[in-house]
Order: C-alpha cells, then structure tokens, then sequence
C-alpha cells in the first residue's frame, strides 16, 4: 500500500470515522495518485468534483469525469468514469457524476461514520448507510505535514521546476522589458522542465511601490533600471508544488536596496542553521523576525509554510504555531524585508528537515550578480 | 439593473424559485460581475466556493474569502468577505465561510425554494426558511444562450484575445521549435493584450498523430518541417472566454492535407453563409457536416458550442440539438477534417448570430502562406 494511502487510513482512524470521501482536489491526489487538473477552472463538463472513497482498510476509489481519464495515470485506486462529456448524444453530467458515484459507494461498501471536506462536498451526493459525518481536514493535515519516501522525490522535482524558473528569471530580467514577458520566458522554461503545461502561481513584482506591497501577479509594466523585483514561483508538477522566491535589483543595486537584501537572505541563512527536528515553529519564527528587526526591517507576512498536493499546508510559520519542526516535513522559509521608499525583497527555499538538521532542497542564486 | 441580472430573476420565475444560491465560477460571475480567479485551482485560503445570493427582485449579494477581494472591482454585487488568510492569527475558513454565507443571506432575507447548482453547492451550507430546493443550471443556461448589450463587448473584447493569440501562432510557428516554447509566445502575447495573466485553455498538437487525434494540451515536441499543427486557443479575459483553432502546415503544406484544410475551411465558410435567426442547430451541423463529407472527409467532435462566462455553454452545435439559432446568440463554430495518415484541421471563428444574418466577431487567418 502507498505510505500516503496508508497514512489516510490512519487519520480516519483517529477522526473515528469509517469511509473518507474527498473531494477536494488536493487530497484526492494525496489519498489516490489521481492529479486533478486545475490549471484551467472548473471543467464544464463535470457533474461535480473528483471524488475519491477511502476506507480505514485501505479500499480506494476515485470516481472522475471522462473527459479526466488521463490524469489517472499514476493512480493506485479504482477508478470510475462517468460521462460528462460525449459527441454524439446529450448528457447530464450531474445526474450522471451522482449516479455513478452513489452506485460505486454502494459497490465499495461506503458506510458507517463518513470524514467529509466541507468546503467541497456537494449537497447533492446522498451516500447510503451513514453513520454521521466528520470534518476531515484537521486529521488529514496532520499525517500530510511529513512527507513519505514516495513524495520526497515529486517535493525534489516540483523544488527543482521553481529553480529551473528562478534561473530563467535572473537570465531574462532587462530593463525595458515588462513583467509579462519576463513571466513567460520563466513559465515556458518551467514547462519544457516538466515536459507539460504546468499550473503556476505565486507574485511577480516591479518597482519600489509594488515590491514593497510584496504580492501580485505580473501586469503590462516596463521594468527599468535599477528597479527592485520580487519573483515569487509556485509550479505544480505532477500534483506536487514547488514554492520559491527570488528578489533582486535590475542592472544595479542602491546601497539601500542592499541592506534589504541582506537582512531577508541573513535571516533565511540563520534559519537553515537552526532548523532541526524539535524547535517549535512560533520560536523559528520569531528569530527570522529578531534578525529582520536587528537590520531595521519587519514583514507583515508569514515566515513560511508547508506544502505538497496543495500549494500551501499545516504547519504554517508563524507566531502562533506551537507544533516542533519534524524530521521529514519539507518548508517554505521566507522572511522578507520591506520599505515603502525603496521596495521589498523575500527570499525563500524549500528545506527539509532532517534527522539532525535541514538542508535547502533545491537551492537557487536570489539575486543578479550587477 | 444590470440586464444580466434581470435574466437571472426571469430564470428564478421560470424555475418557480424565490433566490438562486450561485456556486460555480461562470454564473457567479455572469449574476454579480465578480470574476473569481480560476488559473491557480481551489485557493488553499477558501472556506467554500465564492458564492452568490439573488432574488426573484434582483437583491444581489456575493460571499468571498478576503484574499479574493480585487477581483471584485467589476461587481454590481454587495460583496462580504469572510476571513480565509491572515497574518496575525489562526483561522478557520470553513467556519468563517458558512457563517458569514448564512448569516448574509439571513441579512438579505434568502428564503423560500432556492435554486441551486448541485454540482459545486457545499453540503455543509444550511440556508434558513427553505422551502425546497430546484436545480437552477437548465433555467440559466436558456437565458445565458443570447449575449446581452452588457456582454457584447466583453465577448467582442475575449475573441480579440483570442485573435491576437492567433496571429503570434502563426509568426511563432518554425520548424525546430518545440510546442511548449510557441505556447509561450502565444500565451504572452494574450496577456500584453489583456494586461494581466490569462487563464487559457484549447488545444496544441503538431504532427500526423496528435493532430488526427484532434485534443490535447502542447508538450515537449520539437516541431518539423511539413508537420500539420493545431492551434486551439480559448483565453478567458475579464471573466469572458474566447475561443478559436487555426490549422496549418509548417513551412509546406502537402496536397493531401490541402485537400484537408479547403474541407474544414469550406465548411466554416458555408456556415457564415447560412447561420440566421430561425436556422435550427441540428440543420447547420448536418449541413458542415455535409460540406466535409463531400471532401471525404468527417470529423468526430461537435460542429461548435455557445460560450460567454463558461468557455462551453449551451447550445451545443451537435446533430440532436433543436432549438433555432436567435439573434445575439455568439456561437464557436469548428467543423474540421481528420485523414489518420496526413493529419488533422479544424478551423472555427466565433460568429455573432445578428437580425438578418450572421458576422465573424474577430476573423484571423487560419494558415501562414508558406
């Protein structure tokens, strides 16, 4: 059995429930291999989300629309199609998502005490035999939040397409281009990495007043001299997001601009020194803020964050988090150093925790050598 | 009042229903003007999907997470956000999500029988006063099928788009590129013409093969000399999709899949000839479909399909559809040409159904003269 089925079986465990039913499209690929597409909104063609069944001994089921078939490649569970899309005939894609989806429960033994995801289970899917339902996301974070021997080399891979992108940045920042143009040269040296379109978000920013707002997808804006930019990439490569961010100042860097950069890349520096199975996040966090505060600066954003099927997970970096760093969880570390007069910089690798420390998973160079 | 609004209380009446609780992206947007982002998937700070309440008198309210507030800018809605993302402090966007929806749609007195949409309505959403609910989708599709004054430009403003991206096909197109590096070039050239990331969906196939095979997104193919390429571009610009196909061949074009190309071109044609008010679907596809059969040629897929909000919306250009067409309707019309061991075409323009005839809404040219 697949650790990360195995490891959903024991969160059902601990919610008390029998059957998971999942329906977000994250921990659909969590719990079955099944990617998802969502590069592209919602398919018109669907009665309803990708719904997997899972249950405390494993059984796994995925029900999808036809027009979804190939992204179940790499999938270990069962799955069905319904027809949400045909040439030659007219379809229901709801009655026939619902259909096919309440017959297959019915066929997989789906009862008992149901772990359902709120924010995505429709009203509509009535599923025989229930026992009560439980919302499931706050176990299944829990068994997400390290990352088991199959995911680390996808985290390795989605690490390495933002790096690929971060590399392309540096190389195709001029000044008189725009930020769209930048954007693509890194999107598409992104996909011809991955071999594919690949779903991509995070900022892309220019100029003093929109890097030290510090987030923001690229718009038509010309890029000039001396300019400080923010690259923030997360791609998403076969159900897994890489996360990444790069600052840097164009053809040439104010001293000013230097004590920013500095103070970000010093604390993510010191935050690689100190990571280890053990410290409490609240505790990480708040030495990023001292080494950020003792150059001047603040960031009125998190630390940093976990990630995997969804492009952002338990545990968070912040002040409030209590839980200690575990071997095997892989995190965003980004502190940041803002100021409204000169702009913003974020500097931010993924890292994994180690038996007795981390290491950066994918490091990347941050900044143009002017 | 916003005439699309006004569509939306005259569907309420026809479905006999009080409110329409809107959940899926394409309707929220054409109710309320509110354009949710779709290119990144679900966001991980979403407690339920951005919903929309109306009245049978046209009350108009949206509930989105507070990180979806720009995207508002457009909406004649009154919006509420709900806490989905902070810095400062736990949250819990499920709960802040139903309790800010239920407690808005108490505010605006949402009661009575509710019209839904069962493909993405949240179970968990627990609306007071109901008196039944009615599946809202077949009601609203009718009134969404001709395009409003409102939306006129919006979908003249998406084919253009889509036109731009057409005209970049064409220039980016040379042997020893590969599909994901044109794809770029296509992409980023909608974007400069929209002024910020698109979200786009289509088609990109070069080769005998993936052309005859006539669906799929571009891959890491190197692109030769005489191959038959498809270019399937549907961007979504201000929540309005365009759509569009040009075929060509790269740098020489066989007469064999001349032959192909006049059969697709000739059947596009022969629809602008005879698309009017009162011309009933299944009669205009099995006129394409005779036009390319005299060629001896078919093709597998439908003759086209209204789009607007949703990048396929009824009606569908296929044999069992028999409802006529009516002025102001804007339909993609694809007829296309497929021989297994010379390739593929497909041509499509979208076409505005007028009083007296039809119009190309933003015609580009299918084929480079090689």
């Amino acid at each position: 059995m697949d650790e990360r089925l195995a490891r959903v079986t024991a969160a059902l465990r601990e919610a008390k429930a029998d059957w998971a039913i999942l329906t977000n499209a994250d921990s659909v690929c969590y719990a079955t291999g099944h990617v998802v597409p969502v590069e592209t909104g919602a398919s018109p063609f669907a009665g309803g989300p990708t719904t997997a069944f899972v249950s405390r001994d494993g059984v796994c089921g995925v029900v999808s629309a036809n027009v979804e078939g190939a992204s179940a490649a790499a999938s270990w569970a069962q799955t069905v199609h319904y027809e949400g899309f045909a040439f030659d005939h007219a379809v229901d894609p709801i009655r026939n998502y619902l259909e096919t989806a309440e017959a297959f429960a019915r066929q997989l033994g789906v009862g008992g005490t149901l772990a359902i995801e709120a924010e995505s289970h429709p009203s509509a899917l009535k599923l025989a035999g229930s026992g009560g339902t439980v919302e499931f996301g706050p176990f299944l974070k829990r068994v997400r939040a390290t990352k088991t021997d199959e995911e680390k080399p996808l985290m390795q891979r989605a690490a390495e397409a933002a790096a690929v992108g971060q590399k392309t940045f540096l190389e195709a920042l001029h000044a008189g281009r725009n930020e769209l143009e930048i954007f693509a040269d890194i999107r598409c040296s992104i996909e011809k990495f991955a071999g594919e379109r690949v779903a991509l978000t995070g900022d892309f920013l220019s100029g003093p007043a929109r890097t030290a707002g510090f987030t923001g997808w690229p718009i038509d804006r010309t890029v000039a001299s001396g300019d400080p930019v923010i690259c923030d990439l997360a791609p998403r490569v076969a159900g897994y997001w890489g996360d990444s961010c790069s600052s840097t100042s164009v053809e040439r860097a104010s001293d000013d601009y230097l004590k920013l950069f500095r103070a970000a890349r010093g604390a993510l520096e010191h935050a690689i020194d100190i990571m280890r199975p053990g410290l409490v996040v609240a505790d990480l966090d708040a030495e990023l803020r001292r080494i950020v505060g003792q150059a001047g600066y603040s960031y009125p954003h998190h630390s940093g964050h976990s990630l995997g099927t969804s492009v952002h997970e338990w545990p968070r970096l912040v002040p409030y988090e209590t839980c200690p760093l575990e071997a095997g969880m892989f995190l965003m570390v980004e502190p940041g150093a803002y100021d409204p007069s000169v702009g913003g910089v974020r500097t931010e690798w993924m890292i994994e925790i180690t038996a007795d420390g981390c290491r950066p998973v994918a490091p990347f160079d941050f900044m143009a050598s002017n």
